[in-house]
């Protein structure tokens, strides 16, 4: 691990070094040098780009699942050339970004190639934020959507009880002189993530996000984790797409429903097992347009009508910072970090 | 056009004898016979589904915009195959329908041999529901996803004036020992069409449905439709799927944005004049797993948490109905249609 920059005393990392910090943590607690690597890079990229709910708040559940067995930190996922639009990976009961990134290169080819192409990771677990897994393609001048599935924690639309996972859709499209346009959503009202947070920091919830254990309505995040549920986005339509990312990241790729592994003989598990779907497009494709250029339309456009912030801009304006001035973490925040790296 | 069934004097007709008198219509107002066959089976669809929004309702306008000569109701469209999973069609400024009816066979092709293809229609007008255009591959045993943007009546979350249409998203996936899995949403809070046929019963709407023309939150619909815009269903989440759609429907399809279109040199034009895209996946690609069997087991665990009507249970109790006793119309619309039919 490199020294802390000359910040030390606010705790200041660079990008560098926070990675080599988590690698170090994720070998030491079973997983491949690729995986670590790869786990390493999604989750500091997450903290710099001031996604903490995805950031270095992951670790201890990372640790925790993989301490329980319940992951294998060490497969190597089978990818599978299904078609010439389609590849199949079996992520081998390992984590999805390493499944995703063993059959990337063959995913782009296939899309530049055939207009379009799917990608179906099974038998996968995504702990992680998932607009990392959809921005590389829109750096690329690709159009990227993708979908993954969790754990039952969402009641459905007009259901007592809750079956879906917060299942969430991330998008991204390249622009021309400016970053990708890119959004990660969760079908569910509040990504579970910020609930936990929420409840840490012992603040209320805005109305309409989740119930208790009897399923009334709370503002209350420690009901909702404690035998409660959270609610779907924008009612019985954010419902019907959370059914579609089951549909899509669980049925079509081979993997289980939000509602379908069992967890308990491996205390401590965290991650959910399950699939993701990932549908990459090749916009050089379209008569006589360039699409990027149409999408910085697009955007100025939406600042014309008086937007003022795109989904996205705060994220790049975080990473700008933290490549400048580094990643800023709490001395307690690092200092647990270094126990779980032994260093 | 066949007589009225025996029920008469409650102004109920066979299916077929709507589609035969919307037909009519179409070619008394200048479309081929195509494309009057493809609408009338589409709006008479609609109507016999209970979609009355997207029903015989759009008649009218169907009619001014082809007597404006907005649209081309004779135009044919020219498919183009673009690569081994991209389809696109010209629609050459007629109605997107007719143009997806011209790529069907070949979409499906690829989409069997590639695991996904993709159909880009531009130059295209969507003024009907969209379920129609997916629910037909569910019932091939296949997954398809679309989106199609409109007209600029909807406020994108944090902005001042309206941007974006009302930018649906339709889905529909095969379902074992059942109807297919469909649904149908209008990125804005609410359809276009529900806010014309409240300010035509003179109902208010739910709160959070649109603003005023001074942008301000109104709950009458003739104050939405008169200088007023919609907002965006789940705020933030709601708007980021309708740029989405824009990006996907216009920018890679090569289709007007929302925005873009001059209708003024034709009164009485209603049509948007934008793009479609839709995705089309073969999930017999899958490893192991039959999807069907799959997607009939979500539905059997949605009904065990609570929930009663799935999304399209009503158009299909609604299409049963039909098809046994016929379609019901009041005797004023039925009137206006002949009307229109010269018949």
């Amino acid at each position: 691990m490199s020294a802390p920059s000359d910040h030390a005393a606010s705790c200041t990392l660079s990008f560098d070094a926070l990675v080599s910090l988590l690698e170090k943590i994720f070998l030491r607690h079973g997983t491949s040098t690729e995986v670590a690597r790869c786990l390493a890079e999604n989750c500091a990229g997450a903290e710099r780009d001031g996604a903490h709910s995805h950031g270095v708040f992951r670790l201890p559940g990372y640790v925790s699942t993989l301490n329980s067995g319940w992951v294998n930190g060490e497969a190597v996922p089978a990818v599978e050339d299904v078609a010439s639009g389609f590849v199949a990976v079996d992520a081998g009961n390992g984590f999805a970004q390493p499944a995703l990134a063993a059959a990337r290169a063959l995913l782009v080819e296939k899309a530049r190639s055939a207009g379009i192409a799917v990608l179906a990771i099974r038998n996968s677990h995504h702990f992680a934020a998932l607009w990392p897994d959809v921005e590389p393609f829109a750096y690329e001048g690709l159009v990227a959507l993708t979908v993954v599935n969790s754990m039952t924690c969402v009641v459905p639309h007009g259901a007592d009880r809750p079956l879906f996972g917060t299942n969430p859709i991330a998008f991204a499209a390249p622009r021309a002189d400016g970053e990708p346009i890119v959004f990660d959503l969760a079908t569910s009202a509040i990504a579970h993530g910020d609930v936990q947070i929420a409840a840490r920091k012992g603040e209320l919830l805005p109305p309409g996000m989740g119930v208790d254990s009897l399923g009334q309505p709370t503002r209350d995040p420690k009901a909702i984790l404690e035998g409660g549920a959270l609610l779907p986005f924008g009612g019985h339509k954010g419902s019907a797409l959370s059914m579609m990312v089951e549909l899509l990241a669980a049925a079509l790729t081979g993997g289980n429903f939000s509602f379908e592994f069992d967890w308990s003989n491996h205390p401590g598990a965290k991650t959910p097992w399950t699939g993701q779907l990932l549908i990459v497009i090749d916009p050089s494709k379209t008569a006589g347009q360039d699409f990027a250029e149409r999408s910085r339309e697009l955007v100025r456009q939406m600042h014309g009508v008086g937007l003022r912030r795109l989904p996205g801009d705060r994220r790049h304006r975080e990473r700008s910072k933290a490549n400048e001035q580094g990643i800023t973490l709490d001395e307690q925040t690092l200092a647990q970090l270094r126990g779980l790296a032994g260093v």
